[in-house]
């Protein structure tokens, strides 16, 4: 690997993204991407008692579907990384229990697809032959810890995010012919001073645009290298913001940027106010919709850069603001 | 990097250990590793309003401690490394927000010290000039989360661990005379059916020794070859199942096998039932006490497996057991 200006990397030697597998929830599936995802469950619980094992439930078999998909066998795939939005990312460590691949829990809230692939891509690179990232999001659990009981029935501001329910794996090799993951630029944290729960595209906005604009800066491209740049997940109000901050930077996005939770959701046919979000989000949308684009080759250079908000109801119940980071990723064919 | 038996990996160029440091609270600096420590807080709010907003300050002043000793600038540390077991790992985000630093979140509870020392040493050699690690924890604020109000004066079982309040901070270098970090064995998930969340000894003791035979097998070494083999944090229950199931495959570590959870109190005069527990223990144990021997040459060859419960109370509540992990480093000078 090399380093790229101030935060930036190359990679020597390329890791291929093998292949990708998702599964989401009964809402994703109505949505405009529904036939780009290999399963689409019927219900929140999956034939669970809980939102919480249902959840379990659809990383662990988004990993199955995967390792089946690659041809790979787990036992030549040297490590894992994972996590989720649940209290201690319980989601990834119950359904991947049984994986028996050597497993790095990762916390970045929403932004965790994106930081799993940038630790498999250095892993890939430095020593392993496979690796594997997988990340999950469930509506149901995500509302019950973060928000209200859903019995309540809470009406949401228009500015709230809906949690996708579902999950995205992506296994990675050495060896392959792409997408290649060819650079990455890993964020740092920013916390602008947003203190509403309620509006997290505002909260992650900023981070975004910090990690974008190091990205152009330290690799001397600039918005029209990419085909696609596409943020995980800022939904409708956080891309307002991104167009405005990246313009008034003198970069214009407009024409090839957009974010997977606005992707995932019909903005007119399905009432989710400022669209998707979630570990899930991003992570279907890009197991699902994006790398299959890559693949046939309608896509050939895009920019993932994979959001998270860094806080929790406690810290919001002691009058914190919400830190947001974002992590880029650089995946051509 | 090189591929050492199944699931061990040796460094080409060992990343060295530059500087560690290390913050307590109160119990902790009553207990015989006191004069270790770079700081021993009075009380543990520590001028805070809140234990949540207290433990951040331990990690942010830790952190702190460790770039000030290190005479590293910030801006030459290529990224960061860092986890804590409150929920959405709200200590080290809001710790470490004004760091500017790229940032990598990890969870693997009490094995998150050791997780991020080992991905720390794979971008070290991958990439960065120098890489920090840090992982906190505080009785208060975890108490509070995970089993009861601290207000209720709830009675512990004899098999539970005292949660340490304290954090550990480490700076890795591509250059340096060692400490060396030489080899790691990242650990998997193993979940024996254990479902009581006051004896995690219990639950993680397996994971344990599954990582550890494992390096033994992969390595060819043997248990003579290290002067301290130490654990974080299995306290004096999990200590004894290790002894038993190490002794059942063939291996005695009786002589040179101790506990993070073990060291830090003393078991006459402090009372906490089966020792110590969380991300802050291994991390100051190790920042404090195991790091000083190593470069005063007092022990030379040391394995440090920090193991984690990977469950919350959401999970026990709904009858699971709990999963254990384990992953091991191989620090020699």
């Amino acid at each position: 690997m090399k380093k790229i200006g101030n935060q930036s990397y190359s990679f020597d030697s390329p890791p291929t993204i093998v292949d990708c597998a998702s599964i989401v929830g009964p809402k994703e599936a109505q949505g405009p991407l529904s036939k780009y995802f290999d399963l689409c469950i019927e219900d929140e619980f999956w034939g669970e008692k809980t939102w919480e094992k249902a959840e379990s439930k659809i990383i662990k078999e988004t990993v199955n579907t995967v390792i089946a998909k690659s041809g790979i066998p787990s036992a030549q795939i040297d490590c894992c990384f994972a996590g989720d939005l649940l209290n201690q990312c319980i989601s990834s460590s119950f359904g991947l229990r049984e994986l028996s691949i050597p497993f790095f829990g990762v916390f970045g809230a929403c932004s965790a697809f994106v930081e799993s692939m940038s630790l498999a891509a250095i892993c890939t690179e430095a020593f392993a032959e496979n690796t594997l990232c997988a990340t999950s999001s469930h509506f149901c659990s995500a509302e019950k810890q973060f928000r209200f009981p859903l019995e309540l029935g809470n009406q949401r501001p228009q500015s709230s995010q809906w949690t996708v329910t579902g999950a995205g794996s992506a296994i990675l090799s050495k060896n392959g012919t792409g997408p290649y993951i060819t650079m990455i630029t890993p964020g740092k944290i920013v916390d602008m001073g947003i203190k509403d729960g309620n509006n997290m595209g505002a909260a992650m906005a900023p981070a975004f645009c910090d990690t974008l604009t190091t990205h152009f800066l330290d690799t001397g491209r600039n918005p029209s290298y990419y085909d696609a740049i596409i943020s995980g997940d800022l939904g409708y109000v956080g891309k307002e913001i991104v167009l405005d901050i990246m313009s008034s930077k003198g970069y214009n996005i407009k024409s090839n940027y957009n974010d997977c939770g606005i992707l995932i959701f019909d903005k007119l046919k399905q009432d989710t106010h400022s669209g998707g979000s979630g570990c899930g989000c991003c992570a279907s949308v890009f197991s699902g919709y994006l790398f299959k684009e890559l693949r046939a080759r309608k896509m050939k250079k895009l920019l993932l850069i994979a959001t998270g908000a860094l806080m929790n109801s406690t810290s919001s119940q002691q009058g914190e603001s919400i830190p947001g980071i974002a992590h880029a990723i650089s995946i051509e064919i």
